[in-house]
């Protein structure tokens, strides 16, 4: 872990940037070898120093009533021996992930015979801010190194204890497998001025990558001087065509709704055609009422679903992450896509429907990172991708977009192999 | 085209990248019949209206005198029968690549029947700001509309006349086929200040390519609320390895140099290994002589080349744009890649070796766009590499690096088909 040591904030700042800068071009060309040995035997570390883990995390544990956290929110701080476990089994599903450096995406040879080849490279440096849960930290190391970059970590105090005993394991470890001392660095201190220094360091850092509350995150992005794969909200909707199963409906509304309330791929809106108002609204709502979902809705939503309150025009572009809902009764599919591209956060949004061209025409025309036809919004998700490994998730268009793994860390390179060809 | 209507230039400049807006999202589900269709029909419409287009651009040349531009800058301006023919020309070219919209870039099934599509989508609105060249208002609009996007053009006040008359004709030949109307729209005020609006309109504006100096690419960086793919700068070096084949080496390197001299793929440094100084320099200053340019060089180079004279610190850095190399004799392979790495712009480097390992070294160290082994820096080109059309180069490493071409003004979305999956 690297101590506040330097005269000032700034130049503690910079001298960790300026570390990782150096330790990024050593990793760019590391062997899958190395990298892998180093989240094996970090794995097998976590698990030796589990009794001392849990001693330091005891200290977080302490303090956590001080930073005023909530019961729900200290539980998600404790470092079980399960939790413990789960972070060592993470490590090692990394390593047995494929190494994206290297890979070659593209190959061809031009008529003047120059063999052009783009291959995979690292990002270089990743600043990564994320709120407080410590098994994040050797996750988000985990993915960073196997792909090749050095990260800086920026966690939230109130896991400062847990994530440095964390970080000095691994990094431990890296002095003993080779990997660069400064691969993996926390930052030391809780000054919040230290991440706008970090922000304005693009000449050090390749991306940062914001993870916690939507104004964090617009603050990461208004001061980044680099490039942020962010999503600010996830305001995620379903629709319920004309042609839907209608079963199938209630059961992929409530999945999306109520499968765990609290994260930016729950459903916060459901559009209903009106065609099938009279017949579903009454179901979703006895089926909403079960988890004690409140729903607010437009005046024909209100005249079915006797419980609705009236939603304000507020609401449409409300992320409620709890047990709320927007439900709005839609002319037709247009209506659908034009309310979801205007009010949606481009994140996640779902159509059930049998009707092939209903199908086509939403997933061609809703402007979101995922379109899901006939299933929950939740899939949209690293690991139910099968990206093996996430970091974030994107409503950006630009460089990664949707759940980004080991790969949407990478950038290319041209690689040129002539006999001595000049230009005429 | 656009006119200055609104009563302020900040309305003026939301109202056309709202325009631009809604005309992607009717761009990005257009048929490639009809995008291709305007390519070709506008290429027959600027043939046809060669002679107004002729007489409009008589009106920049006269202008030219006025905004102080040299001879050459002058010449660069003027639209000869030929150079219409090249625009259109341009335009079938780009006409007959394939469509990137649409394309499939990897696709799955799931354990759980899920069927995942990654599909390629454009990025939505392009904010365009190039210099006086008029070719390159064709060129970029059919870029940015072939891959589905609305382009907002920022033209050079000196070639104003003739980029209005050259999209004047797109648009009407947009509105014959069935484009949007505000696919493509030149700003039409002169004044600075619009820049600065566009840049900060980064919910309706997706990406900005600025081309020009270095100041004005700063600039927009500096001010720039959306991602921006751009180069400062190209710096770029030839390195010749211990083990070059010396002729090749003189070859490599005076076309990389003079070639084309005030371009960003020039060679601007070169790196000679110490055991071949002694034959190889004079040699390349004999040859660069020919093209009388100028050598500045480390003390090494400076005792075997008589003509040149000593380089400053920050020599290493500069881009001359001109007929001035720095030269500089390296101890080894990795003190050439240290230099290249810390003063180089990561546009385009080349090494000459006849040795594998000296090769792949280079290639895998070098943090470069393009990495040449034997070649010319030249050949880091959007046409060189068999692209079809290039809006820039790019030397960041995120979303596009090297030569951007349709492809890189693309995202992608994923769509998920289902058959009623729900999260367990």
């Amino acid at each position: 872990m690297t101590t506040a040591e330097t005269p000032s904030l700034k130049s503690y700042c910079l001298d960790v940037a300026e570390r990782a800068h150096r330790a990024s071009r050593q990793l760019s060309t590391l062997s899958t070898e190395v990298k892998n040995r180093w989240l094996l035997q970090s794995a097998d570390a976590l698990l030796q120093h589990e009794a001392e883990i849990q001693k330091t995390n005891t200290l977080d544990l302490q303090a956590a009533a001080g930073f005023g956290l909530t019961d729900a929110e200290v539980d998600r701080l404790r470092l079980t021996s399960d939790r413990i476990a789960a972070i060592a089994k993470g490590l090692r599903e990394i390593a047995a992930l494929p190494d994206p450096i290297g890979q070659v995406i593209e190959g061809f040879r031009r008529p003047n015979g120059l063999q052009i080849i783009k291959r995979r490279v690292p990002l270089g440096v990743v600043f990564f801010i994320y709120e407080s849960r410590p098994n994040v930290t050797a996750d988000a190391a985990a993915i960073c190194v196997k792909s090749g970059n050095a990260v800086i970590l920026r966690g939230g105090k109130e896991a400062a204890h847990s994530s440095a005993a964390i970080v000095e394991i691994l990094n431990k470890t890296a002095a003993e497998v080779g990997l660069p001392a400064d691969a993996v660095q926390l930052v030391s201190t809780a000054d919040r001025d230290a991440v706008g220094h970090f922000l304005g360091m693009h000449e050090l850092i390749d991306v940062t990558i914001p993870r916690g509350g939507e104004s964090l995150i617009r603050r990461v992005a208004s001061e980044a001087t680099m490039p942020v794969i962010k999503h600010y909200d996830g305001n995620c909707h379903v629709y319920v065509d004309r042609d839907a199963n209608l079963d199938q409906a209630v059961e992929i509304a409530v999945n999306s709704k109520c499968h765990r309330m609290g994260v930016c791929n729950a459903c916060e809106s459901l559009l209903v055609h009106r065609d099938v108002a009279d017949t579903f609204l009454p179901q979703i709502a006895a089926a909403l009422a079960q988890h004690d979902v409140e729903i607010v809705g437009d005046p024909q939503t209100c005249q079915r679903v006797p419980a609705a309150s009236a939603a304000t025009e507020a609401d449409w572009s409300t992320e409620y992450l709890g047990p709320k809902i927007s439900v709005r009764v839609v002319d037709d599919l247009e209506s659908a896509i034009e309310h979801i591209n205007r009010y949606g956060s481009h994140h996640t949004d779902a159509i059930v429907t049998k009707d092939l061209a209903a199908s086509e025409r939403f997933t061609d025309a809703i402007d979101s990172a995922a379109v899901m036809v006939n299933a929950s919004t939740r899939f949209n998700d690293g690991g139910e991708f099968g990206l093996g490994a996430e970091i974030g998730i994107s409503t950006d268009k630009f460089h990664a977009r949707g759940p980004c793994g080991l790969t949407e860390l990478t950038s290319y390179k041209y690689v040129v192999n002539g006999q001595g060809q000049v230009r005429s």
